[in-house]
């Protein structure tokens, strides 16, 4: 009765190829002699991971595809963003499953840990094409001992991966489609000279705030006083027509034309037309936060799992995880864009014939 | 440099199986030559929930080798706590799941539902292998169109599901052991007599306390006053030595004997020797509670996705799984054992002479 | 240096009123001299509800507003879809919170239980004010022991309840907003005899299929034809200008006018025009579910907590739970509208003339 | 009707206090005149969070109560794990309650931001009560400008902070618990000798496979072989009997003698009678690991706020918590403890005699 070549009615097991599926757990301890009973979820929790891993790269190659046009078809918008809305819950679920890792004790960990040497997580192809696709750059990469990232991969395997480096990356993609936001310019209107003037008036009302301030210290005065110029240094670089990347911090950058786009589509969200560019950057950042997460459970798990010791792949995971969390970071621009934002109150007001020609006001249909 | 035979260095993708773990997505839309784009995420979910169902099973046999023996090894249940909490923690990624399999709308659903005629949930074999395993009985199970619950297997797996029916069930293996716990009886000490005089006075107090109730109406008095009584009629029964199961909740219900230690275990759970079994007995009502409570979410997810129209399965999925959330129940007399509480205040003092001989004060070494 | 009418820099505590709000848990138990514990926690959990109860209701009259006039602005369209995100961010917490209830055991609930009576979470106005407010009527609440459901508060508190009885409901004004949608009809373009036609030939497929099934007993070919005529009965209701509302589901229930508009947005949810609403729709199911998911995990700890017992409030608190989160609904309608989809390949394809006319083409300013 | 001296029936919003409790959100945006939506939003977010606060400090009081005695009550130790593991679940929900937090964008934020300054949640006297109560010393912190961390606070407030650095911490207490635990010295047998002998054959069977290594590289043979050395130095330094404190990681550490203890509990956790305290260590690693999380899910959540700006409290809050996050730690040393795990295989066999002395082994009662 089962399904064949004639192909009989579709059986539950035959779709989801359970025969094959649930005989991939290889223990081992037990290949060794002295099976382990924690090392099957070992392999469960990392066989989910890797199967969640390919549904992500399903999705981000399905989002870089869309944008991959000169021009994006405004349906196809909307697909973007509920695909990446399901990255943001699959995140969900991959780090729920660190809880699950964790309640396997060191101990227990230690009845098998020396038969996956050198075997490590830092193996895993697919979640270096997520990175990759995303827009991580080699240069951009925690050096691990002096190698470089694919040294640990057979040559098939170093061989994908760099190939995928190649490829435009959704960062590269959406910074594309960011530039050629037909927003950015207002026609006559010139919005960046009305925003940067409201910038300026902002900065000095908040200037005078703090030197008139009845109870703030000098030393206090001095050091509110210095943020506020960094701040005006940080929008002056961003009106500056000149270098196109700052390099404080670490990470990819958008050009400045870019970052002016994400910009007007977070200040102007509730204009019907932007709402769902306003949706897909707010994803973006979403998924980059739950990245640094994940990456960030992890190194307290591997911590409380071998301590301080080398682990199986000769790194220390805490360490590598715990920098890379930090490190590894595609979309920062847009977790910190509200560096530019200034209150609604001080917002240029769009001319009603500018919200018009724009698109930004619907004409209900008749 | 892949692992063979001759056993080169363990690499990550060969420990866990990918080459053959990943290319068990197959997308019946993609053969029928009109691939729907949600069909992948469809396939995942299923793939990593039947994983999670492997590691349940995993667990439930170990711990049900456990309570095999006449005599459970005090060192073992330790072991058998931490297991079933993984349990609970896995059941905790499985409700999360449903979270990622809702962003899939029904009109993407749609777009393969077709294809998958008549395969169905039902046919988890996995999933069937767990409820038995608890404890489950066919007797219990809600009936599908009049036929057994195993008519929607091949032969092989139905074979599968109906051995294990004969196993002895984790409910089963907990009731005897149950049963055989030392502290039902305290020598002379005559616990249960002691209890019911607490039980009988406290039920005095309450009806005395309704009856002199200075605001309450006669007929609200008179409803409070059927409450007392409803609850004296199952303590009454509860000591009764005669029949052994009531019959008016659904599912299995423990022998009075085992009823009366799960309780005094319950109420004494601040004695040392007692807080692994109190421990064990509340993660069994935790993970009956997770499984209703991922019916329930899947019932709500059934409706959403196929409104009231017949599954694939060819019966109404929502409903279904609605009633089995109330119906496939096994350790319910664990989640009722509150019913037979008194306050600790009204509970009988052991004399110390008892607790010492229970070996329920613990000496220090010296 | 305290903030006072001449009003000096603001404080933390003050401005969160903190010495107040800290000061407001009164422990009943330590009142008659037996301080319990648990009860803290059973104070703070209840306020914690109710806090949150407070920012839903905060954000659910603002978003009743927007509804309000006669026109939608499209602008406040995506600050409502924004609010009622955060409603669903706010439940998964009122759901987590339940897991923290469950940290107290029922011996410990028993310490300070009594002590409570006739309390109980019945008398939650704000929780009354949320199902009104939602859409919930009176006649469709379930009945305790035939009393209103007023009946437990105080004078001043039912009639708070009352007045919202009276206010337009969230219900009330989508539904309005759904009549009013521009989208319900295209001009010369008869959508619904196209889309009748569609679900026409689709059911005649099904019943074919069914027919020449080479496999299925006639007993399950009849089964299977039952259900597809059942389909067919509720399409031929919709099409139907007659009675507006069915009467066979619990809850309430959209004109067909609305019900109509509901579908057509899902349908042509890739519209980008129509996205914002597509969101706003799967919002108020979401919360329906979550409300409903949020009954269920009370009824199981309230059955775990005292079992069978009559509940402080007079009443068996795990059923009235678990029979409300099956009857108080508002938004079915929704979760079940999948009901009357068809599979986009069998869509009809609205003339691009028409596409423009509706403003669903947006033209990119120049 | 309602409760007064003469105590009428108990009435759910007196026993909640809600009169009270729902009139402590002053939004300063509305005193300002320009009331801001959001604004309501952020006071409830940090109002749950001051209750939650509340709760785990009552929870905290309770478990230290609990290791104040010279002997801590074997029966007592059951309720400090609910009791702290009461705190994990309500961490939970802290968490999850930043996901509610980040549905306030940053333009919303900027609508009352400035109305908060100088008001900070660095004000919140009871999350430094938690710091200090659980064991942090004002040496550990991190230096804000550099002003002592009490300095933002009203006298009263700050004299409250100091006052419970005098207290006995947990930390404090644990420890002292630890070095009194009966089961460091196992009579006549030296556990400690044949650990040490066990851990010097492991290091030297890893030193050995990594020189015959067949594949490595002679570098990165260098390489694990130091990693082996470093685990050797530690392992010395944990038998030394010198320097109680090594200082090369922030926050505190044990005594050699307590951290040898919580070694032998983990170690030997199967064994009933240290079931219990292997619970209780993990539960402090576990609460120390969740605020480490929602510190950091925090730090994301300021930086898309407010960006790289300065935080109404005159510093760069998402810098400030990013390194708290790393160096506010006072139980590390229970999460590191791995680092000296050998297998349970090579684990000294503790002789019969000495586990029923140890009064390992229960004797049933009979």
């Amino acid at each position: 009765m089962k399904k064949d070549d004639t192909r009989g009615p579709l059986y539950y097991a035959d779709y989801l190829q359970l025969d094959r599926l649930l005989d991939c757990q290889r223990m081992q301890s037990a290949l060794r002699g002295r099976p382990a009973h924690d090392e099957m979820l070992f392999i469960i929790v990392h066989q989910t991971y890797e199967l969640w891993f390919k549904q992500v790269l399903w999705e981000l190659d399905a989002v870089r595809a869309t944008f991959r046009g000169a021009r994006v078809e405004e349906e196809a918008l909307g697909q973007a963003v509920l695909r990446l809305g399901r990255i943001v819950e699959i995140q969900r679920v991959l780090i729920q499953q660190v809880d699950v890792l964790e309640t396997m004790t060191p101990l227990d960990f230690l009845d098998f840990r020396d038969d996956l040497i050198p075997a490590s997580g830092f193996q895993s192809v697919q979640f270096r094409l997520i990175e990759n696709k995303l827009g991580m750059r080699r240069g951009d990469r925690l050096q691990i001992n002096d190698a470089p990232y694919t040294s640990r991969f057979i040559p098939q395997d170093a061989a994908r991966v760099e190939a995928s480096e190649t490829e435009p990356s959704l960062f590269d993609l959406i910074e594309d489609w960011l530039e050629r936001t037909p927003f950015l310019h207002f026609g006559d209107f010139d919005f960046w000279r009305e925003y940067r003037q409201a910038v300026d008036t902002m900065l000095a009302a908040d200037r005078a705030a703090i030197r008139s301030h009845p109870t703030l210290t000098n030393e206090e005065k001095a050091r509110q006083l210095e943020g506020v110029e960094a701040t005006a240094a940080r929008f002056a670089d961003l009106f500056e027509p000149g270098a196109e990347e700052p390099a404080d911090t670490p990470g990819r950058h958008f050009s400045k034309r870019a970052l002016q786009a994400a910009l007007l589509i977070n200040l102007y969200r509730d204009e019907p037309i932007l709402h769902l560019p306003f949706r897909l950057l707010a994803l973006l950042s979403d998924i980059e936060r739950n990245f640094t997460t994940w990456r960030q459970r992890h190194a307290q798990m591997a911590m409380r799992m071998i301590g301080t010791r080398i682990g199986t792949g000769g790194t220390s995971g805490h360490e590598y995880l715990d920098r890379a969390a930090e490190r590894h970071r595609v979309f920062s621009d847009l977790s910190a864009l509200a560096s530019f934002y200034i209150p609604r109150s001080a917002l240029p007001k769009l001319p009603a014939e500018v919200r018009s020609r724009m698109g930004f006001t619907l004409q209900s249909p008749r």
